[in-house]
């Protein structure tokens, strides 16, 4: 079939809007209509060619959601009709990884996925003949993709596509950080980085679960409007304190914090973050992703002394089992999409979804096909 | 009263036995006979002049076992002739660690300790009019010492004192790292670097919990043999494979160790630790003392994927609750000691302990008064 897709045909140029070929969907496979899609910074990332394993041409996009138009053979939980969100973090619920009960990366698809391929090895999209690669699985800067089953969650067919979307990568990854990876408990204090789409969903996922102490820090004042919509108690700009950001933060929170997020990516930040964190017990998260080749360091007295470092990728969930319980939050006022979603764009339009992301003017913007 | 210690009267010089003056115990302090000792590298690390902290004169010593002689005012817990393990890390069950029930980090007495001084700020010790320093809240280099009532865990009557002194500091910190800290659930793989008096401690609690595979890492050979007495399945001397130490312990450990255990202090090995854990779940403690200054680094990839870096003091053990339980462990035959303790010395001949220990001679010496 023909489909309407953004494509990046290479890195650093603008999307082209072009029909490109699709074949069906083989065994295990799902055609599914993308109806709306999130811009991410990651699609960015690759775009901008940092990302050393991007591949061109590609049709980038992560952050969908959609209708199932057909299943290939052997898939028997979707049919059509569904409504769906695209999982770039499969769940097979048979591999070592989802098997272990632990983690959330499951890896049956892993080799080829990072290839932008099918796991048969080979790409549904073409254009000209010649084959376009898949970008995260995904592939949702098209009106139709395929994927494999195990990489979509079957949600509600109430909740409203252009809004559901953002679970498929924002939402989940802030929200899950704090209940699945962190797994903050009520009374809690945290201290969260960063308060772009990624940080305010931390934010928000901080209130639902009943934290005291909400402090976002961010080098730009106008985030902190955006924070306090989300549940923030107490905003820090960095350069409008005397001394050090960490001293600051230990003392704001008396003693340093239960639980800190960097969802900035600055491996600084990074650091920062795990030293506000409370003697004893403090946990800091990793959300945010790193350019290429830096580090992060700190004294390991930091951890002899009882902080923990670890990390979140898309927020530690286990994307069939969980990303229907956060569309249900959605919807049951539980947490709130609307307001972060500041510009809905036309698929043509695109280029200026990332122009807006650059420039700082967006937290979130959707393309509705 | 009078008593004889090992002073260490300036860093870098032997320690001196003398007889030093001791006060009796003040309102919630006791007064203990030490029988028995155990030498640890912190005791060098700061006779060494390598500890920022430390204070001169001192009497060193923080891993023994004792006698309850007299105890002080408002002390309800223990009574003369109570057989005692001094701690380093108290248990007053009070503060906000104590109660936070995520940490054993008490911090009642933490400021007064640092400085080598009883709670009240003032010291017991002192020789020709002079005052001598208390060590970590212990100064067990002394045939008498005195002590809160919160830093001695009281320990059944059958424990023979120059064994169950070694469970002060080495055997707990080493056990409860894996017990404690790390929670090590049976079937795990392990890998732990550093076979010395902690690392052997390692692996005889992976032993007791029901891991797997148990790798030691050493860069010396003779320890393959001590490393098999405690439970060790496989040895590895980074010195002599082929490649990388990192992707040699993930392939052995069929994509990574559940758990893995810093023993040495080396930064660069606590980064091999790090990266030697299988994503999505592998967690790395650092349990040794790193020298002044160095720092520890990865890639925040590593943590993003699931991996978790965190450390461990004194074994996460509440003394007060906990040491009791692995002397019962040690009596039951769940745990030994005895083979441990390579070398037992009268205190004069204090100074040659020490030189075994920097020979890498004794895997633990023993001060007997």
């Amino acid at each position: 079939m023909k489909t309407r897709a953004a494509v990046a045909f290479a890195a650093n140029q603008p999307l082209e809007i072009v029909e490109v070929d699709l074949e069906g969907p083989r065994y295990g496979e799902v055609l599914v209509e993308i109806k709306a899609t999130g811009i991410c910074h990651t699609d960015a990332y690759t775009l901008d060619g940092l990302d050393s394993e991007g591949i061109f041409p590609v049709i980038l996009g992560h952050e969908g959601a959609g209708i199932v138009i057909e299943v290939g053979e052997g898939v028997t939980s979707l049919k059509p009709g569904d409504h769906v969100i695209p999982l770039y973090t499969p769940e097979c619920r048979q591999c070592k990884s989802c098997l272990s009960r632990k983690t959330n990366l499951c890896t049956a698809i892993r080799a080829t996925q990072g290839k932008g391929l099918m796991p048969d090895g080979t790409t549904r999209f073409s254009y000209k003949g010649q084959p376009i690669y898949h970008y995260m699985g995904c592939s949702t800067f098209a009106n139709h993709t395929v994927l494999p089953e195990i990489a979509l969650a079957k949600i509600r067919d109430d909740a409203p596509f252009d809004k559901a979307c953002y679970i498929g990568c924002g939402v989940t990854t802030g929200v899950g950080a704090v209940t699945n990876t962190a797994q903050v408990e009520p009374g809690a204090n945290a201290v969260v980085f960063g308060l772009g789409g990624i940080g305010l969903n931390v934010i928000q996922g901080l209130k639902m679960v009943g934290a005291d102490k909400i402090i976002g820090v961010d080098l730009n004042n106008a985030k902190k409007e955006w924070g306090e919509r989300f549940g923030m108690t107490h905003f820090v700009n960095p350069k409008e304190i005397d001394g050090d950001i960490v001293a600051h933060l230990v003392e704001l929170t008396g003693g340093g914090a239960d639980y800190t997020f960097d969802c900035t990516g600055n491996t600084t930040v990074m650091r920062q973050a795990l030293e506000a964190c409370h003697r004893g017990w403090g946990e800091s998260i990793v959300i945010g992703v790193a350019e290429a080749g830096k580090e992060i360091s700190t004294r390991p007295f930091q951890l002899v002394t009882g902080r923990v470092w670890k990390g979140s990728a898309f927020g530690g969930a286990r994307g069939r089992t969980d990303v229907p319980k956060i569309v249900d939050w959605y919807m049951d006022g539980k947490i709130e999409i609307d307001s972060m979603i500041t510009h809905t764009l036309p698929l043509e339009r695109i280029n200026e979804a990332f122009d807006l992301m650059h420039k700082g003017e967006s937290i979130r913007s959707v393309v509705v096909f």
